[in-house]
């Protein structure tokens, strides 16, 4: 076989295997199970493919990565996963190592541990390694799960830093470059737990460009690119829509409170599942078809849009 | 004179009182100041008539009735009132007593204090004095105020009791039967101190009829009847409009989280001033006209209502 049939075959190969799977994205609030039920760590798995699936673990977001990869070395095992393997990156050198990006290049599953956003971009923003993530989920249709950290680093605007106060301030919370998967989003986690509607609402104030997505803890939005959404866990999803909300946020002071009027609010408790029209099953019809709120719809064509790689 | 003249006399001045007033309500958030600025008890004495009005506070909510007017009775006295005094009243027997319906029926502002709105309707709902109320706001303009239990009892259907979770929460929340200068609304205090964004959903979710008004601490939202709304203090006022929502809380069991698509919000800091179109003035004209959001000018309209005495 020559190098161009060998070539041929790998394309058809990879057709087939974005035919089967459009990739998933599960963004999780942080604190999920890893010891019980471990619903979403489960679905995880599933997604990419099953306890066979090669599954690699990014703990760059964390300052102690290997007591990190510890706790989910053995929840991964638990789940009887045999595939795993813990993807240690300590610098931007590493996330441009080919044996690095060999791993990524054929894992069905990529996990992001929590730990600071910030460090972790700092570490694989822009990198070959962020280049192979795109490819796996968007060429090879792998599923990308992300917890705190790891969840925040999802969008293309990530929430960088930022106190939760009483109210929604000019100017407390600033945004850094993400990852991209996920665009005209912003995703806060731990986030009834923590109170951070207010700090959500700072960003959404200031950026109505950005729909805010607040994942709980033990809850994960699960994104089927080009098909539907899922709420999985103990927790519920808010999203807060400020698209059409008037606010005099341009004209006050820094550390003010701005006047929001009319903002949307939608509560996707842990069961919710929307699918596109069209791509409804049995399952996932609730909300489906004409039924389907207009503001919800939008979210979703926006969040399930298949971005190429850029 | 006959004592059909002096009827007359009195119609005519009764008359005359309802043009220079349309009556006022002050909606605390409870933990207004007392001691130092007292901006919110200093504009509760502007709107009652200045330092000469006749002021009487209600402290039927509280079950330490004394302690709570010891304490307005210094915070008035502060401010220069001189005609304050204590409805005390210890049943329901005490508010159909000629003598406390003579002190509301020529009272220029009435403040209600905290305590339990459920004790304070207990004692009050529905009898003489709950009818001199209406008629002193809506014939002679006088002035309502309430703070945390006196705020929450304003309303028509008034939030009983329900626990602040984390979500929102079917079958969370008891409605009871408020004094009902308001309608169409359901009023929470303590607002963003205590976290009971999701209280008032959980209200919300299952009676879209209201829309809810959470009040921080040392805020109050200052209806004019007829004419418009301020917000006065310190925190905002959180407004959630749940009546174009799509939700699926009459399929769910109780305790379960609703879903909840398309909730519009409004948050009013302090500072926060509208007027009705055609009521402005120049303090008042910031959206006002037609740069108003339609979802304000339909909850000003609402609020600002002059509701007959029913």
């Amino acid at each position: 076989m020559t190098a161009q049939d060998k070539n041929a075959i790998a394309l058809a190969e990879q057709a087939d295997q974005v035919a089967k799977s459009h990739g998933h994205l599960v963004i999780i609030g942080g604190g999920e199970d890893k010891q019980n039920d471990m619903a979403i760590l489960k679905r995880f798995v599933e997604l990419s493919g099953g306890p066979g699936a090669k599954i690699v673990v990014i703990t760059a977001a964390s300052s102690v990565a290997v007591n990190m990869w510890d706790t989910y070395d053995r929840a991964f095992a638990d789940l009887g996963v045999t595939r795993h393997s813990h993807l240690h990156l300590q610098s931007r050198h590493d996330a441009n190592d080919d044996r690095h990006i060999r791993d990524v290049a054929d894992a069905d599953g990529i996990f992001m541990t929590g730990g600071d956003q910030k460090r972790l971009l700092a570490v694989i923003g822009g990198t070959a390694l962020d280049t192979a993530m795109h490819a796996a989920l968007k060429l090879r249709g792998a599923c990308i799960g992300g917890t705190s950290a790891g969840a925040s680093a999802m969008s293309g605007h990530m929430l960088a830093q930022g106190r939760a106060e009483l109210h929604p301030e000019k100017g407390s919370v600033s945004l850094g470059a993400g990852l991209g998967f996920l665009h005209k989003v912003v995703i806060d986690q731990h986030f009834s737990e923590r109170q951070r509607l207010s700090r959500l609402l700072s960003v959404v104030a200031q950026n109505p460009y950005l729909q805010g997505i607040g994942i709980d803890e033990d809850t994960a939005l699960v994104v089927e690119r080009g098909v539907g959404i899922e709420v999985v866990g103990q927790g519920a999803v808010t999203i807060v829509d400020g698209r059409t909300m008037s606010t005099n946020v341009a004209e006050i002071a820094n550390h003010e409170t701005p006047e929001l009027i009319d903002v949307r609010l939608h509560l996707l408790p842990a069961g919710s599942k929307y699918a596109l029209p069209g791509n409804s099953d049995d399952d996932a019809s609730r909300g489906d078809g004409p039924r389907m709120p207009q503001p919800l719809l939008e979210f979703l064509e926006n969040i399930t849009k298949r971005n190429p790689i850029s």
